[in-house]
């Protein structure tokens, strides 16, 4: 226990000290540094690729389901998907240092906000390789160090690709401890790390509910949490029906394990009658059961009751729960009570009611007639993404470069004093 | 005990109920709110007045400190600035549901980012009447709702101000738990609202170093602390001499209790000889005691030496720490180790050094030329603040309308779905 402890906090010392230095690194060497990265994931990935045969056995032995096999595995696929990512990381333009405007104040005075690194961001997620090479190439690009700790299972798959990333830093004239991978996999390295106030500016947690609970239960450090993703559509009075159906099928079924993928299908009363049908038939041809509240059932009687543990669930699988609302009121206050601030949309033709939703809805992302699978990064602008914020503070959805920055206040004067 | 925490959670839970009317509440509703109150201060003056006498009262007699005791007092000039903050605040334009720009995606999907509120607010503070204006005001402006917990002090003129801002939201259509007073003055009270998980957005703490500590030991909600101001001024070679003089007298001694004053000068060794006479005789004239380290102390021998607790000090009085420095690297590294993220200032006239020292000095504030009395909302042009952030996640540095609000993301398709 004390050797996790004390190595903790000297990676934790380390990072702060390269941290320092990669605040005022130039703009070109960390451009060089994820392009060396980019070009060392083609030449070195037999390595890499055996380190990750290597866990993907021990996984499959050790009995790991195959939805968290497929997420540990890497292959060809998802290495031209790293390589692409890096390149547009790099290319991307260099937030640190940017200045917006200086205003000019009464007394002459000019102030502005300039965006810097956050710091130290410390990562705590699953056994997902890729994310490995996602957070810690936005986090240099934003001029942070990192302190990854990755699931178990990808222990060897994250060593390789944290070595080939420190070598690449190091070529580039930038500190190797900019990257670093805790090497212990268990809840101890995860408590430590929730436990470094003053090193760690900012604690990411990725994965499962009951990691999440545990980081902001014993955090002393800032959190920025990703929480379930217990998404709604309400179909509105009037809809294009089709489009509803359309929207609602990709929401779903594109991904359904993924925490953007639909979970909720609010229709309003005026559109049950005609839209039912459509969606339990689309639904069926995609393998999605469904289950209804009362009014829904009159119009489905084949379809399963919805309980209230299906109003909170998030499924993440092949599962829908329908319910028929008197009015948009009534579909607004169901998602204030049972939405989880993660992605919300309606399909509707009413200019005003749309942007009433979009108004009233608090959520990280409000759609109007499109799927709620375009939370993402990615698909928003951002480029890549760190992880998706459900809570307000700081980022609220998707994280990119952007996101790993803050501003500070700087003042220019000729030797202005207060009176 | 039970009691404390029951009556807690239902003040939050009528918080949040509030804070969902608020979030869509017509600009011109708040607005109104805010000059009806401004106009309450002026017609109800005496009430809030006579409910301040009491408390000074009981203050004076139970030994409060001076200091304290003028924090706590609420005279006329306060309640003009009071006035005159809550009109700017009233007319200054409604942040929520502004969206800066919306970019159209390859796809044809609209996407941008529009400004909401952040929610229920937590305030735990000191008895500092005027600041349970200031801060409800800007809560209530950025449409969110606001649990005040004050000390125990101002009790009585709390409640007298809550009072009337209850009664002017009523007037104006809002829903009055907007605004709300907690009435237990123990630290029983700022535990409850540490544990509000699910109910706060954000807690933040204003006041003593070990009530913030507490308060980020316990949290189990996001927090936006205020922590200590170490600030320094950094007299570079070359540098106007009167001027520096001016800026650090400025700094130290306009209102050494303040967390912007200036607390230590480090001043590079090739202006030591002739700036630190200088200094000594300005500081001697306006009462503030001078600590030195020993280079200092071969150029000025009355002064008394500077110990290691004299580098981490936040004195908030009339006494300054002085160092003499290799160079500008030595300045920068002793503000980096001593520094509290808080305000950090250089006088120099060398455009290249002015500019290092903005990039890499990592404080809520960075100034050129300037005093570091300049960390404040007011001066730096955000109107009134709720404090300053010390800490670099979601705000850092001088906390105004804005920094209670947050953006989430908004999309507008015609049927847009993901392939």
């Amino acid at each position: 226990m004390v050797d996790v402890a004390s190595e903790v906090r000297r990676m934790a010392q380390r990072a702060r000290q390269a941290a320092r230095q990669m605040a005022c690194a130039p703009p070109g060497a960390k451009r060089e540094a994820l392009l060396r990265l980019a070009g060392a994931l083609v030449d070195s990935w037999p390595q890499v690729a055996a380190a990750n045969r290597q866990d993907l056995e021990e996984a499959a032995a050790s009995g790991l389901p195959k939805a968290k096999l497929d997420r540990l595995r890497l292959d060809e696929r998802t290495r031209d998907d790293l390589v692409a990512g890096l390149r547009q990381v790099a290319e991307a333009p260099d937030p640190v240092g940017e200045v917006e405007s200086l205003v000019v104040r009464p007394n002459g005075l000019r102030v502005g906000r300039m965006r810097v690194p956050l710091g130290v961001i410390g990562m705590v997620y699953e056994a997902r390789p890729g994310a490995t090479v996602e957070a810690s190439s936005l986090a240099v690009k934003a001029g942070n160090a990192i302190l990854l700790r990755g699931g178990k299972e990808a222990l060897r798959s994250n060593r390789a690709l944290v070595d080939l990333f420190r070598a690449c830093l190091d070529a580039s004239g930038l500190p190797q401890d900019a990257v670093q991978l805790v090497p212990h996999t268990d809840r101890q390295a995860v408590l430590e790390m929730c436990r470094l106030a003053g090193y760690l500016d900012v604690l990411i947690p990725r994965g499962g509910g009951e990691l999440i609970r545990f980081v902001q239960e014993n955090a002393r450090v800032p959190v920025l949490a990703h929480a379930k993703g217990v998404n709604h559509l309400y179909v509105d009075e009037g809809a294009d029906l089709g489009m509803a159906v359309r929207v609602a099928v990709n929401a779903k079924a594109q991904r359904p394990a993924t925490c953007n993928a639909l979970e909720k299908v609010l229709v309003h009363q005026a559109a049950a009658a005609e839209f039912l049908p459509l969606l339990a038939r689309a639904m069926a041809e995609v393998g999605v059961e469904l289950r209804g509240c009362p009014r829904t059932r009159e119009h489905l009687p084949a379809v399963k009751p919805a309980t209230e543990q299906d109003w909170e669930a998030e499924y993440l699988d092949l599962v829908l729960a329908v319910k028929v609302v008197d009015s948009m009121d009534e579909a607004l206050a169901h998602i204030a009570r049972y939405g989880s601030n993660h992605t919300e949309a309606i399909v509707t033709r009413d200019h005003a009611r749309a942007w009433r939703f979009l108004r009233e809805v608090d959520a990280s992302l409000v759609l109007v007639n499109a799927s709620t699978r375009f939370n993402d990064g990615f698909q928003l602008g951002l480029g890549a993404e760190i992880g998706i914020s459900t809570g307000k503070l700081h980022a609220y959805g998707p994280m990119g470069v952007r996101e790993l920055t803050t501003t500070k206040f700087v003042a220019l004067g000729d030797g202005h004093v207060r009176t």
